[in-house]
Formats: structure tokens, sequence, C-alpha cells
């Protein structure tokens, strides 16, 4: 029996890679190349309409680089592709022996700092690299693009409802992990809402309108089996006439004891239409039932509805968020920034690429802050400078083991609310936001032009 | 010890949807409505710049509902959500055990039109409903937009290269089938040319020529490694310098009697670079290797690059095809068309909600072709109409086992790329395409007209 997703498990996630980290790792190999090298991972620059990310899904990429191995599955795989005996046994016994720096998930960051480094033996560090930029981007696109809805929706609550258009299996756990880490009050999915502690969230749908005789039967059935917590999905065939029957079917409740939770709405004009519902339940007394909106909202239209002045209590927001329908991506690239040479002595490196030059040497983030604690600079300086400001980089795993407890996810998403406050209001406006300032550090400046000049000489002077 | 993955197994399906699935169900169940229903899964609209749909997906929705089931945990989960003891019992024996038909993976498919029928007890039908629109949505949105890319590529090579930012560990696998699915001759994912017997390709990336002191020490090093298959990255520093180095090895390999396949170009003006290059190894004699672009790609670019008279031979293609960038979900729908009173009687249902009309009523589409072959419109009919063309849903599913064997994913490429030839070159443009004609048959016109008149009217007068 075919099984749909039997290869996707923890001990196959090594050869969830692009074949060349393992062409080039096999030629590291053959050329008995076993020093020491320096990633870092990072953001190359900021989409267009995002002025910070929200980092996340980095302790996924750390249980991923504690658990990495190849099976003999895997080697016999690979041996077909070609590749030689002597490296096959060397990924026999493969383990990651690294040491990880890494800002802590729910930080607030910003283009080219590094928010993942990686110091590994380079056929160790370059393995991993497609695991762990996968990861990141998903969960960094996601967590960023839900604090933008998050600050749309200006306290009022948001569940994330994006689980039937999000992309797949693991895309539909991790935008519910994500979108809760930055700030959503729960999620739709059943399953995340079990294996993460989620809260869950959920009212009816259409069909179940349709699959009865009238509107009102279904409402009553429905409030039969909740009498205490429904939502009555009132769009169905006229907003208006779907509200009057659920005040009929509120009123019946309330005769024998119940509230329902609210009504929910899911086409038209949602802002003139909840001002008419509001009216219609509160002239009834109905001020309890609270008006939940869906149906293709993102940051924009929730902005837009709110200064309609839009009479909506909660917002489900689904595709867009979930799959970061205006930017399904970030940047996310994992660069060497330094080599050692059999002495285990550290030289730094850059490419010079058109429009993709890299930070050379290891290197740290300082977040300075002004006295009411708001961010007002970042700085990107070597590991061993030290400068004002607090270091964000923090040291997780030593020679491939974690060195840190991760915290629980509700504990993140309380450390993200906080980072978040502190970024100053401009930062967060949804469009035109200004860059917020990253700097290099004199330092790290002298660096990248000693080496351009360096390696413009040499690549150009002498081709052997 | 945490795992990263554990929660996504085929056992723990069942609870990978929406809440609402499990409380309208719930409600189905405490009023014992356990009558028969059909779903149907469609796309609503065509979104701007696609002219059609590559149905893919149905496999895995197939073999989901032929193992969805409770377990305990689940049931424990449930309870803790608070749903009745009952129902908990009745989900502790669920199995799937409707019809399906569905339209063949691989079709060439056009909006409003029934993909995958499902006619089953109300319950079951809605239950799956979630999961169904999870992997058809991913699947036809990854397909339709590699089968775009390779249009555009006009018979040169496309592999997929983006598992690095497609989102997460099942759209990395998903991505790799359906680009597969949809023409290109591979991937970068090693999981998924194991997993799907999928051809993987793979170059170098740019930190490998960094980890070496000089340009071409790397492209030594990776020739002593692989001398008869390298593909050598030339822009790392400067493209028409590496270009020079690469030939020099090319030289050198030729010497011993090995051939380079080729070299990679991955950033900068990729028609301009492509022709110097091309100048470059023709005048050295080395009209044999090829030349490799990536770097942002996608079927505009690539059809500028063509327009353009690039001297490219094939295309990595990452990003926007592995994230659908410019449009990363379709309006995937699942409706109930009909529902059955407790004698078995079916009657057809729509709804009116603003803008998401429904076509009621158990459907087939027929497709009409012209004497050559090539489609010329479909007509989507009432399942026991007959019109000219053929019947595209064919029945899979009966009582919830699977009585046709699936076909192979190379023979389902094989299929896709017979029906895109089949379908006119003017509704494969890649902007500005005409709409392909589906048309509504007269009964099916006329069942929607009587029903507008019907709900209208009954929706409106009568609140009980």
């Amino acid at each position: 029996m075919k099984k749909f997703l039997s290869f996707q498990n923890e001990e196959n996630m090594a050869l969830f890679t692009d074949l060349y980290e393992l062409t080039m790792c096999a030629s590291y190999f053959d050329n008995k190349k076993f020093e020491q090298a320096t990633f870092d991972l990072f953001i190359r620059r900021m989409p267009p309409e995002r002025s910070y990310f929200l980092f996340a899904g980095l302790e996924q990429a750390l249980l991923f680089l504690e658990k990495i191995c190849f099976t003999d599955e895997h080697l016999a795989y690979l041996e077909k592709q070609g590749f030689e005996d002597s490296f096959l046994e060397y990924l026999k016994n493969f383990k990651f022996t690294g040491d990880v720096y890494a800002v802590p998930e729910g930080t607030v960051a910003f283009p080219c700092e590094p928010l993942i480094r990686v110091t590994a033996p380079i056929i160790e560090a370059q393995i991993v690299e497609t695991f762990l930029l996968n990861t990141i981007n998903l969960q960094t696109t996601i967590a960023t693009k839900a604090s933008r809805v998050v600050q749309a929706a200006k306290g009022k609550p948001v569940v994330e409802f994006g689980l039937r258009r999000e992309h797949g299996i693991d895309a539909g756990m991790k935008v519910a992990r994500c979108s809760y880490l930055a700030g959503c009050q729960g999620t739709s999915n059943v399953l995340a809402g079990m294996a993460y502690g989620i809260p869950v969230f959920g009212t009816m749908a259409h069909s179940f309108i349709l699959a009865f005789e009238k509107e009102i039967d279904a409402f009553r059935a429905f409030t039969k089996t909740f009498p205490d917590r429904a939502t009555l999905l009132i769009d169905t065939y006229n907003d208006v006439a779907g509200a009057e029957k659920a005040i009929t079917i509120a009123k019946e409740l309330e005769a024998r004891g119940y509230k329902i939770n609210g009504v929910r709405l899911d086409s038209g004009d949602l802002a003139e239409t909840s001002k008419k519902i509001r009216a219609l339940l509160d002239e009834k007394g109905l001020d309890y039932v609270k008006i939940f909106a869906s149906g293709d909202l993102d940051e924009y239209k929730i902005n837009e509805l709110l200064n309609k002045d839009a009479k909506i209590d909660a917002f489900g927001v689904g595709t867009k968020m979930g799959t970061s329908a205006d930017r399904p991506y970030l940047d996310v690239i994992y660069k060497l920034s330094e080599t050692a040479n059999r002495q285990g002595i550290f030289s730094p490196v850059m490419k010079l690429s058109e429009g993709k030059i890299t930070l050379p040497g290891r290197k740290q983030i300082y977040r300075c802050k002004d006295s009411a604690g708001y961010y007002t600079k970042d700085v990107i300086t070597l590991a061993d400078e030290k400068t004002e400001g607090e270091p964000l980089l923090v040291k997780l795993m030593e020679k491939g083991k974690l060195i840190k407890k991760l915290p629980e996810l509700k504990d993140v998403r309380i450390a993200a609310a906080e980072n978040l406050k502190k970024l100053p209001e401009k930062y967060k406006k949804l469009t035109h936001a200004p860059a917020y300032p990253v700097e290099l550090s004199p330092k790290l400046k002298t660096l990248i032009r000693e080496l351009k000049v360096k390696l413009r000489k040499k690549e150009n002077s002498n081709p052997n």
C-alpha cells in the first residue's frame, strides 16, 4: 500500500536537501578539506511593504541539527547517483558537531543581520544549508506577515484560518505555530492545537446551512448541539435576513438561559454590513453578540475596515496570511563568511557577484535602545568587537549539542509581543515605513574595503 | 526528546482539519443527519495571468480518503475541546465510505469545473474537506505555475531548484513532484528524487568557490571529484574572468580525456553575459559546454531571455516557481451541491452569497475537440445528461475503496504533456490569453434559474 507521507520523517531529513550540497561535500571530502568554516544565515533585503522581520523557525532548525543522519536507504540511493564509496562511508557516520549562535525566536530583525551563525567542519556546515533555509524562510515569512495582520487589527483578536490554502502539511502546522507566535489568538487547525497547545476556533460553513431545508433550521440544529458557544454564519442567502434569524434563535436561547457567542460575515461589504448587523443586534438587546468577519482579509483590508469604523469584534484571516500572498518568501540566504586553514586560523571571505555581495568574517549584532527602552539602531560588528547596545546572537549549540533549553511556544509569543512593543511605531507602519537603521561597525567596514581590493586584484590579474 | 515533525504522519491527518468541520459534524450527528450529500471540489475563478489549470494532487487526496481514522489521542484531545461522548464514539469507528469521481491528474482544467465529486453520508463528506482542499490547492497551484515556466522555455530543459524557499517539508516534496508532472526535467531535491524517482540535478554554490584560495583551485578540486559531469559556477567574482578559468580547466580535462558538462550563471544580465560566455567558449572549441542559467527566474524572465536570444541551454528555476510567487494559491473550494432526504432522494442546493454563487446538482464535464484533436470547449452538465464530447469525471472510489489503480508519476507526466499539446496555443499565452469557453448545459442553466427564484422567495419571505 502506498503511503502519502511516507518519506517525510525526521530520519529522512538529511536527504531533504539540494543535490549540490552533496556534490560539494563529496568534493570537499575528496580534496581532504575538513577545516572549519563559518556560515551566516540572513535575509538579504527587505521585501516591498515590509519594514521588519519577526524571526521564527529556530526550534525546528536546531532539532534538525541534533538529529541529522544518513540511513542505509539514503546511502544506497546516493550510490546509484554515482557518489564514491569512501564518501558514502563518511556519510554513514555523519553527525553535526558544530557550534551554533542564533538570535532567539521572536526577535525583531532586519536585512543583512546574521540570524543563525554556524561554525563547523566545512562539510557539516554546508550539508545542512537547504534544511535551515527552508524552515527559517517559511516560518519567518509567516511570522512577519501575521505580525503585520495583528498590528493592523489594533488589539482585536485575529484567528488563523488558512489551513485549506497553506502549502501542504508541514506549512499547515508551521503557519499555525508562527501566526500564534506573532500574536494571533489561535488557529482553526485542530492538529496544530493538539501538537502545539494553540487555542482552536471554528464556526460553521455555508454547507451546513445548505444542508438544511431552511437557514433557521440550520441555526436551530447547531445551537441544539452548542447552545452556549455558537457563532452563526449569516450570509448564505442574505446577510440582513440571516441576522434576523440569528436574533430569533438568540432570543429562543436566552429564554432557556443560554447565549450565542456571535455571528459571522464572510462576503460582501463587511464595513457597511457589520454596521447594519450591529444596529439590528443592539436594537434587540443583543449587545453581547459578537460580529466575526472573514473572507479574503489581510492587514490592508483590516486597516481599511477599522478606518471605516466597521463594527467587527474579531477577524478570521486565512489564505493571504497563511501563504503570505503578497510576498510568499524572503530572500533568506546562507553564506560562507570565514574559512580556517589547516592550522585552524580563520580568514574572512566574501563574494562579489553583481548585487549579491556578502559580509565577511564572524559577526555579532548589537541593538541600541533609548532611555525608554525603544530600539534606536542596530550595529553589525565583528564578533570580537565590543560596542554599545545588547548583543543579539546567543550561543545555543556546542559541538553539535544544544546547551540551552528552548523556550516554550507561549513564552516565545510573549517575548515577540514585548520585542514588537519596543520597535517604535513609525517602523511598524503598514506601508511606507522608514528603514530602521542598521549600521556596520568601523572595523567591519574596513575589512570589507580591504577584502574588495584584494579580491578584485587577485581574481582579475592571475587566472591560475 | 522533542521531535520536529512528530505530528505529521498519515495517522494524524484526520485532525489536520479546520475545527468547524468537526463542530458541524458534531451537530449533524446530534441532529441525526446521516443522509447522503454530494460535494464538488472546484476552482472558483482564474487568477490574473493564468489561462488554464493543470490539475494535480489527486493521488494524495485519494490515499487520505482510504486511510482517514481517529486515534485515541485525537479523541482525548477532542473530549477536552468539549465534544460529546456519543460523537466521539462515532468518530472512533469512523471510516470514509463514499463514492468519488475525479478528473485524472494532469488534466487541463478551467474555473467552476468540478474536479473531484464526493458523494457520501454528509458527515463523511464534510469532515474530509480541509485536507482535500489543502492538497489540491498546493499541487494544482504549483503544477499550473510550473507548466507555464516549461511552456516559456520552449523545449529547453527546466530544473526545479526552489527547495530552500518552498513552504516547509511537504511543500518541498510536492513541489518537486508537481513540477516534474508539469514537464520539468527534474529537481534539486534529493529526497524527492529517492521518493518519487524524479531525476536529480545539482551544480555547486558560491560558498564552494569561496572555500578555496582561488576560484580556479575550486574548479580544479571539483573536477577532480567529478571530471566527467561538472557544471562550474563562474560568477562568484567576475563572470568573464570566471569563464576564462573554466576554459582553462576544460582544456586540462580534455587533455585527460574528460569533458565538463557546463558553466552556470546566477547573477547579472543573463542575456548579455550568456552571449559573451558562449562566444568565449566557442572560440576555444568548447561548443559542447552548456550554459546553465539561474537566479530569480520565472516564465516572464525566461520568455524575455529567449526573446533577447540569450545563449542559455537550460534553466534552473527556484523560488518563484516553487512558491508560485505571483499567486501562491488558487480559489479552490469544496461546496455542497445536493443533499438526500431520509428516503434517499437527492435534491440540488446552491448558495447565493454575494459573488460566491455555486453550481447546484450532481454534475459532469464534457470536453469537445475539433477534427485535429484540439480542445474547442467544455460543457458542464448534470450528471445524467448526455452531450457531445468526452466526459472528464471518472469514478475512482466506491464505498470508500479505490477501484482503479492510480497511474505512476511518469505516466501522469506524459498525459499532462499530451493534454497541454491539445490545448490550442492561444490559450497558453503567458499574458492576455483569451478565456477558454466553458458552457453550462441548458438543463443546468434552467435548474440554476429555478433554484434562485425559489431560494430568494423562501429566504426573504418567511423567517421561520
